[in-house]
């Protein structure tokens, strides 16, 4: 099912994962990509779509976390006043949040006649990572049309690696980009599903953590390099569990853990941004005669999830390493794979 | 109905008031005081009762609002991360919230035999203001017992003015103390009520605005005083309608506009905080083998909620002024009542 | 002195104002507007540039507060972080805010070669309301172009009321837009001033308060009026006070105070943010080999600055009202300016 | 130097020790405790002094992190506001922050005789876990008393492990207690040091980490071991780097990864805070007549603190475990220290 981390003999966690074991399993969630590459240009745009209808008019509950606020994600002041989200979530590089967000206007224009007419405004989700050393990102190469394209590619199984947003991101001292994993969760009432997408774009080789080992140092002791950690991780969190804003954001909180645990010490550059969304109810735009009904878990049961996002986002990191394919970027910086380092180093992560 | 704002031909705002026009137009919430007068000695406690039953099995969705951290108020850590309530809410002076504290264990020890044994903590709500002017606040007189005393007496009548908590506050470099207000929230879906207690000892008289009107100019001018705003204000607000956490605090984000009415600067040195809760559902102490149900208001209609906050806070610290006695407090120190500067100076609020 | 409050015979508090009572009385910023208007097109962009310098390589103490999060304000999160500004502060309509993110990225890289190469990103500011009621916000008629004229014209002494971001602006069921206002801090050691320029688009006419007197209330008797409140408003806050960037948070929510004071009840959906910084010192985007030195005022201190930002505030809302000027908007639509109002009803403010 | 992780073969991090490796390693920090052990009492007061002379008139800047707020710590709304701590930091168990609370109130008053008469109030800052499974925690025998004790018997080197506060805490599901670890800073204009004491008293064994090493999991397998995650952490960090309250709030969140590396999952029920604080200047109580002075970090230089703080917090947990002392608690209540799990099951670290 996509998922390297297995392939490589590496189980993080003890929970049981997903079909997929992308963010995907969460029933309803779509992922659509474009790539940008060409000459200096390597980057691009995902889109996670949270469910297929209509968000604006069907909003879902969503909560968000900043870890280190050293970033540009645009959306969290009104999810965390109002504790919803209506628009697909978007990531591309730093400099084209600005047309990512144009985009997604235009987007919700198009399909919402009303807005701006007899309804008001629409809040935009889009999250960033500086791509800057593998991709020319100074020449601006994100166009609307490139939200356009991934959002009508967004399907349920997605490619993992140097994609989309993904294309030009540099983590750990090596490719990074997309990962994605995620975790069944058994309750009493019935069984859930909690799932993470990573744009992975941090961390420096030394300091990079495989299930506890120490596989960054070592390998930097043979690799050498040096590269200060300024980058930045997105992380994305879906989940059909039945919480409130305020238990999802507990939830979201523990996923700094789960990037912990791959080494990251959220150095002063890294803009560490999450956000998460239930699809376990809709709140609808327009107002209804009669108050709306949520289910939320008793407390006492949200430590599996907080077990899940844990796992999930440390997996996911691990899957943006793995997946991700060699090749050249802008000026000719060339930044390794983790496979290719493994490979030439005949390091065995079992 | 002990409101004191008509009485004297002040109607604020233009929602309807709750049949007594205080906090416990909420039913199932009661209000009693401890009040200590002896010698230099002007000080006491208030208690907020929630409801009827065992608050730690059956806890109420609650929140918190900071306006001003000046201030020692505890168990605010564990309301935001919970979003529940589980013990009533105390107000004492500053020096005396850890034996308030102290009170409140042992008020939930004895209720609840497995507290520490089969089952973890509770969280006290002590909030406080400082009374050192009226109070010789050094001489540590609030006891445990006084607590005790306090919730013991609790009822849905309640006197206002210098009483329980409120005996040794100046506010508007006058007489304060308790005050308190509500309205009637009228919806598609049915009628609910939001009440207000406040615990005034903030503001210059020279600030001092009655419904707009300056009337703390004018009555200085006349009165001549000069006092530094060193005080703080408590804001406790219940209602019965059917919120979330967020929503919650949304809603007690607007009671700083009603003290901004009333003139309020929120000086340095005034610690202000608003704690909230809504008695709408329980949510119970023991995990049910079911996800909890709640209902929540859709997001357009919470204005109402915004407006009731904001007129019955304004009304209260009104209230708490005009319902004040006169006395010495400690070492001879003088604070006049609204009523005494209105009728020493001939003044009308009509 | 552009002062319109003081020409209907209104002074809102005691302090004395600066120079031209306008945010640019604190030394260095400037102010600049693009008005668009066009057919159903009624819009613009506002820029406020907080000094003449490069403010990448040297930014500025910088903070915000979020008093309803109901907006799509971008840039807050990182400003919250790092506590510094390096873009001017650009304000525009709602579906805007894509394209003049993109301009001032644009602005930033042209001036900055260095952005994207060897030094990381740049974190544009841009606030916005939602002027759908004048203006034709779907036809996205904001450019790239407009953020660059905007910022080629700013200036000391600037325009206030139907200009720039305020041209379409909605504000207590009349025209609102850009006021602002100004007021000088005189400490023991040195003279400080604190200057407030706000975007108005909030508020309900029966709500308006002018001086506390219930204008809003007396003109909707005699004008009919009914609009729901649905607006913004973006609070613009510069200083040359010493302050670190928690003095200065503590500073801005004092801004929430003078809005209230005019009549808000901060409604639902009524996005209201405050953004600030001061001018007196600078932090470099090149490390020095030294710790950097800052001043900051004893808390003790900070009560004139949340008088002075209170007293500014309320009067900017004043202003925008009273510089509007009458028009048509899309579709016909008309809101009446103040002056119309007190004229027609021969009102008078005194 | 009381270093046990080294005696046992592990170093956490890369960065050089302080001398002691102990939060007393900062100048001018002193530790300590009050041990009560009789019958099922197991329990205590640990106490950090920032600095030998009088807090209250010699304020430090200060900053607070919750990490999950399951907790009961006093005084974090006034810190988070005012940026300073003017008492010493008192840790004891749940049901005693009451007490402690009032003991550093007559602390505070018997030292500053104006305090409640010519100036305000006094915030202590009180952090609590609960240690209700070895100690008798509804019993309260924690008395004021306790609290002078150690604050009496604070010094540079103190004990760690089953002391103090620590006496009756669990730590992945064996004795925790007190830890603690220092690193040394080197930046261009100085040597600075950064020290973390940690109050442990959370996580299951099987998620214990050991520098990567999946220890908990291999002893959990032999041990056989099943205890919910229902504890908490209080983290205390002192510094003499020349930071902000903003600076230093960034460098206390990053404690978050040492936990986690320690195998945390920062379960539902374990409140877990980290306060912080910096000897680099003092706030005197008094205004003086000029501006405050105050040295700043360029945000550049800022990782090395957070890798000093993560690692001292990893290492300071583990500390904790190995400093722990066998020994039966409550009701024969039995929690095996780690050395006597290490030497029972014949398990080296290295």
């Amino acid at each position: 099912m996509g998922t390297k981390t297995r392939t490589y003999g590496i189980t993080i966690g003890e929970m049981e994962t997903g079909r997929r074991n992308q963010i995907t399993d969460v029933p309803g969630v779509k992922v659509g990509h474009q790539t940008l590459t060409d000459g200096d240009t390597h980057t691009g745009v995902t889109v996670i779509l949270p469910h297929e209808g209509n968000l604006f008019k069907q909003k879902l509950l969503a909560a968000s976390h900043v870890i280190n606020g050293f970033g540009k994600t645009t959306g969290l002041i009104q999810v965390e006043e109002m504790g919803t989200l209506e628009t697909p979530v978007a990531l591309t590089n730093t400099f084209a949040v600005g047309r990512v967000y144009d985009a997604l206007v235009d987007y919700s224009l198009e399909r919402n006649p009303e807005i701006g007419r007899t309804t008001g405004t629409v809040n935009p989700l889009v999250g960033e990572c500086n791509d800057m050393h593998l991709n020319d990102i100074r020449n601006r190469s994100v166009a609307k049309e490139d939200v356009w394209h991934a959002l009508r590619r967004a399907e349920n199984d997605f490619e993992e690696g140097s994609v989309g947003a993904g294309t030009g991101m540099v983590c750990y001292s090596m490719k990074g980009g997309i990962g994605s994993a995620s975790r069944k969760i058994d309750l009493a009432y019935g069984s859930y599903t909690l799932g993470v997408l990573t744009l992975t774009n941090f961390g420096t080789l030394s300091d990079l953590r495989i299930d506890g080992r120490s596989v960054g140092k070592e390998l930097s002791e043979a690799h050498q390099t040096q590269e200060k950690d300024r980058g930045s991780v997105m992380v994305i969190c879906a989940t059909d569990l039945p919480v409130t804003e305020r238990q999802l954001k507990r939830i979201l909180k523990r996923a700094a853990a789960g990037l912990s645990r791959t080494g990251s010490i959220i150095g002063n550059g890294s803009g560490e941004v999450v956000i998460g969304f239930t699809t376990a109810g809709t709140i609808p735009h327009d107002k209804p005669d009669h108050p709306l009904s949520l289910e939320m878990l008793h407390e006492e049961d949200i430590d599996a999830a907080f077990r899940a996002v844990r796992e999930s986002c440390e997996e996911a990191v691990l899957e943006s390493l793995l997946h991700a394919e060699p090749g050249k970027g802008r000026n000719g910086h060339y930044r390794p794979t983790l496979p290719e380092l493994l490979e030439k180093f005949n390091f065995s992560l079992q």
